[in-house]
């Protein structure tokens, strides 16, 4: 029953967390030893994801193989998964995952509503999609991109002028989208087995600063009922249209009454942190089971609220430095720390607070982060 | 921030799924590398806790020495102490979790409500103390007990005549207690630093089955709030008293409205596996949190009823072949495996319920344990 993870990062650590509690052996394929996934899985390989030996060695003594980010090796994959071995998600999934022009094309195929766009293919392609925007747009690199990297809003060409040069040269793929003037950002989550069972959870408000997701409120506060049933239901329709298996994130604008399909995730993701105090079962270990065809878990939320803090980076050499007043200040709030060195605006950690008073749950959780950080 | 904690077994093992969250990197003295902790404990040690240099080696790189059982060498913990480094609980608390004698005489000399005892020297200790308590006793071995194990209900002093045999030859001390006619069993749970703060969770039941935990019920269902009280009361006075630090649990009898101190915990205990999913703060996260001297968490039950049920045994070469089946009836309770080999009742692992309604938590907890047992 060995699950066979590609990826060190904090994805991986928390999925440890909960193949321990399940009993479930986690093999992983880190960047480092050290990293924070290497320091909680004994059964940690070094290598890449692109590295055929290691990658085969683990699926060979795995019962499958899954992935905590999109960054794979596509051929090496679908290799795999054509030798008989169990790939969850599959690569021919995986890839909308990975490549945004690829998803943009499907999900239009779907009928999944999503912000205009057309692929760049020259400087002329961009000017064009700016006149036709009101002279804004969302460029992105079709791969590659996270955390607000390979993502720009631009009024003028020359302002990716490097990616246009670069795309030129057959290194990059580019893309345009309207510029959405959102009302909020919602992230719907879900989880699906191989053999086509699906649950998900309660939609989740997701609040980014500079491209990167810094809080979670769920459910979302100021989404009704028929929007949030839309919002499952797009997800359902994309999950069961790519036959994503494990946990998916899909992240929607909502602009008054139109939700569109901003990202897709096909792992564990950052707007469901939440779940793992907030919800029966969390998305770490609804990920193992979904990936193992082992029927999944209530979803249901063990409180009214849950509000998320992430920690991105810290005045602090070491976060755990400001445990005694984070902790003595904040009893209720769960902190969790990745086990990174501190690098400007990083994700080391997050905080997550449930209970019933929305407002107080945000001042704490966003309190405990603060004083984390050496803010306050 | 290192924990060093000396022991390789589910204890351990969950102390590993706390510490991963919180970031604090755990070390564990183990019993074997493939063991229940060695499987998700990458610095684990193999060696025995009464082997000096591996103890030693490990103190020198950790914050705190602590421990997930009581059998401990304590002449070698109070060397570590006198030289410096943190060992908590204290060698000498440890001392009366470990040694019955030693326990009954302190709890009596700090006023403790405990079953009437005495220590047995010879044949004629015991036949007079049957005879002063209505031809029953309790006989226990004052160290190396557990689980039933060193502990026998007697009504003739042949039924222990090996321990007496034993006890001649200077190998054992033995103590007689009276057969104490309970209502119920309860627990009372506490955490404690070095500092002095202290946090208590609610009472819970335990119910036992040949010794062996087999439920816990928290908070416990029949005890009223002035009984709670007075047992959190008890606790706490011991926890002073004894000067513990980290998690203590104290079994206690319930017989009508008489409340009187069964055993003593020094760490994360069996009654306490509730904590995971049913309280704000688990009693392994807590434990981490107390011996390093941080502040403690809020203890707060998450639900109005939570239901820990044991796996003991099964009939499954490996109790994860019932996962389809036991997942697939019971969605809302969360499993936990602790990675052991199949032996009859042997502790495998426990299924915990939390929520509203108490009989059907029960039945759950008791059913998803049934079907992994294999007994339904």
């Amino acid at each position: 029953m060995r699950v066979a993870v590609i990826g060190g990062g904090q994805l991986a650590r928390m999925m440890q967390e909960a193949a321990s509690a399940l009993g479930i052996p986690l093999a992983a394929l880190v960047e480092a030893r050290d990293g924070s996934t290497g320091q909680v899985v004994p059964d940690a390989v070094v290598g890449a994801p692109d590295d055929e030996d290691r990658v085969r060695a683990l699926a060979e003594r795995s019962a499958v193989l899954t992935f905590e980010h999109e960054h794979q090796a596509t051929a090496l994959l679908e290799r795999l998964q054509a030798e008989g071995y169990s790939v969850q998600p599959s690569p021919a999934a995986l890839l909308y995952a990975r490549d945004k022009l690829a998803m943009r094309r499907r999900l239009g195929e779907l009928g999944v509503p999503i912000p205009h766009w057309r692929q760049i293919r020259s400087e002329t392609d961009l000017e064009e999609f700016l006149a036709q925007h009101g002279g804004r747009a969302i460029v992105k690199t079709a791969r590659g991109g996270y955390d607000g990297k390979g993502v720009r809003a631009v009024e003028k060409s020359e302002e990716v002028g490097d990616w246009l040069e670069a795309m030129a040269a057959g290194g990059v793929e580019l893309l345009a989208e309207e510029q959405v003037d959102f009302t909020c950002e919602v992230a719907a989550l879900l989880a699906r087995r191989p053999s086509g069972e699906l649950r998900t959870w309660p939609v989740a408000e997701t609040r980014q600063v500079d491209g990167v997701c810094s809080t979670v409120l769920a459910p979302a506060p100021d989404l009704d009922d028929r929007l949030a049933a839309r919002a499952q239901e797009i997800a359902e329709q994309i999950a069961v249209g790519l036959n994503v298996t494990g946990v998916l994130a899909v992240e929607m604008f909502l602009s008054g009454d139109r939700l569109t399909v901003n990202e897709l995730a096909m792992r564990p993701h950052n707007s469901g942190h939440w779940t793992i105090e907030g919800a029966t079962t969390s998305q770490f270990e609804q990920h193992l089971r979904a990936v193992l065809d082992l029927p999944l878990g209530d979803t249901t939320p063990v409180a009214p609220h849950a509000v998320m803090v992430n920690l991105l980076g810290s005045v602090h050499e070491d976060p755990r430095h400001a445990y005694p007043e984070a902790l003595g200040r904040y009893p209720e709030v769960k902190v969790h720390l990745y086990g990174k060195e501190v690098r400007p605006g990083r994700k080391l950690g997050h905080v997550t607070a449930i209970g019933e008073d929305l407002a107080e749950l945000e001042s704490r959780a966003a309190g405990a982060v603060a004083v984390l950080k050496g803010v306050e």
